[in-house]
């Protein structure tokens, strides 16, 4: 079985086309690596990409990227409306196939390495390759963005885990880690009452004592349904199936009915199969050796 | 994508390892074909493979099988449990990826024609492949076995599809068509009541009533529990999970608790795929576009 990782790096540029354009090719003509998706969007003034391949062609190409953009975005000249550090701003590192969470991780930490060694970046590093636990969150290394971390950068709290304790002169700091992929779920409930999704995604995410690995918000949506919108941040713990039974049980007790749920963009196959497997009840069943077409590969 | 079809030919051998062992050397070794499994039987004394791979490389595989079950196997001197009418009994092509229903006919076919032609076996068209409604049951077509189809296949109803009208000197006839991966499915019932189970099974296979595509017995099983166990023979048109969830409503009805499921051998990924669809009611998602490893596939 072929050895895959998937990476999203966040870069910030969303607006200069030809800027785009130039880190997209350190993606492009890879050997092993296939540049799956990109969104460029003009408000964040930010460009994620979503590449996914063998690891090490993976790591080089996202190593060549922020060169890339270290090359061509000032960060003090940058403005958009997502937080951001640097002109790199986030790599994060995901298992896919034959790769487990501890050589992501491992992974994470030797790209960070690379960034901070060969280009002078100072890099944090979050999620499950943080090294100090307060970093598994975003958030916190993120606080006050590219200006205010700037000013902060060499005080021992806020010092990166590699490279230097300065910000680089145009492309600032990156964050690298792994995490699991995410998955980006919506529970459509039949009323045209915001509120009911309002209160079923305070139930269901963590931050106001839910699931954990589960961020939502309650939305209205075209015609006579709102939504509950999700991220599963963590589908082997927190699986797809577990929040969609919860959230059809709080809808129920609130006399209103599931309409349809949605996989907005990409899912891990291993999701599909272990919601099939907790419905149909298959207790003892193997993946790898009663999937036809897993056999096959196997075999190859 | 590759086209992949799957092939399960059964073969009128299972004692003698000799005669088994080069009879599967005629599967190995060969590119775009894989051997994934196989069983032989002493006391229905028969051999069944599981070969999957490229069309042309399945097929080919199957005629060279075929003619050493031909120099080896004399269906005068077989003896076994198993209804059988050839020293290759029957092969069944099953389409997996990338190839249709209506093309594994045309290959089904065709390779009964290199049977009759180049081996001069009198071939029997069945399933999806049948030129005559009738003979889409294999029952039907082996009905009386090797020795009364010997007398009786210049008979009008039971001359051959292909080839000449008198059984092969040693060989006798053979079976080829085309049809749908069949699951074999086993649901486990909370009670030591068999006649629950056998209930169970008449009211949910097509014989007596139930679904088309769905054959099911009761059966006694270790333990606390009974089992409905099935076969379904297409898995499009009949899904896992609408037989599972008919026959928890059934089990309901009568006190009983469903303990779990078990998918026997292998089933291809689709199934996984549409009951976890069915469950989260995902009406709207797209397998090709939104499952990562697919997509990874594609783009190779």
């Amino acid at each position: 079985m072929m050895r895959i990782i998937e990476a999203v790096p966040n870069f910030s540029e969303g607006r200069r086309s030809e800027v785009v354009d130039q880190i997209l090719d350190a993606f492009k003509g890879r050997a092993n690596c296939q540049l799956l998706d990109h969104h460029a969007d003009k408000d964040h003034n930010r460009l994620v990409v979503t590449v996914v391949g063998e690891p090490e062609a993976v790591m080089e190409a996202c190593f060549a990227a922020a060169g890339t953009a270290a090359d061509l975005i000032d960060m003090d000249k940058h403005r958009g409306s997502h937080p951001r550090i640097g002109a790199t701003d986030v790599i994060p590192l995901l298992p896919v196939q034959g790769v487990d969470m501890k050589e992501c991780v491992e992974m994470a930490r030797a790209l960070g390495e690379r960034l901070a060694t060969e280009l002078g970046i100072p890099v944090y590093l979050y999620e499950e390759a943080a090294k100090r636990p307060e970093r598994r969150s975003l958030e916190v290394i993120r606080r006050g963005e590219y200006e205010m971390l700037k000013d902060e950068i060499s005080l021992e709290h806020r010092q990166p885990d590699l490279g230097p304790a300065e910000m680089h002169k145009a492309a600032g700091a990156t964050v690298v880690g792994a995490r699991q992929p995410l998955i980006a779920y919506n529970v459509y409930l039949r009323t045209s009452d915001v509120s009911v999704a309002k209160e079923i995604a305070r139930a269901v995410r963590g931050s106001s004592g839910g699931f954990v690995n589960v961020k939502a918000i309650g939305l209205e949506v075209e015609g006579d349904a709102v939504q509950v919108s999700m991220n599963l941040t963590d589908f082997r713990r927190t699986p797809v199936h577990r929040v969609f039974e919860f959230i059809k049980r709080e809808a129920l007790h609130r006399g209103v009915a599931v309409k349809r749920s949605e996989i907005v963009g990409l899912l891990p196959q291993a999701a599909l199969i272990s919601t099939a497997r907790y419905y149909l009840r298959l207790t003892e069943f193997s993946p790898s050796d009663q999937i036809l077409e897993r056999r096959l590969e196997a075999e190859k």
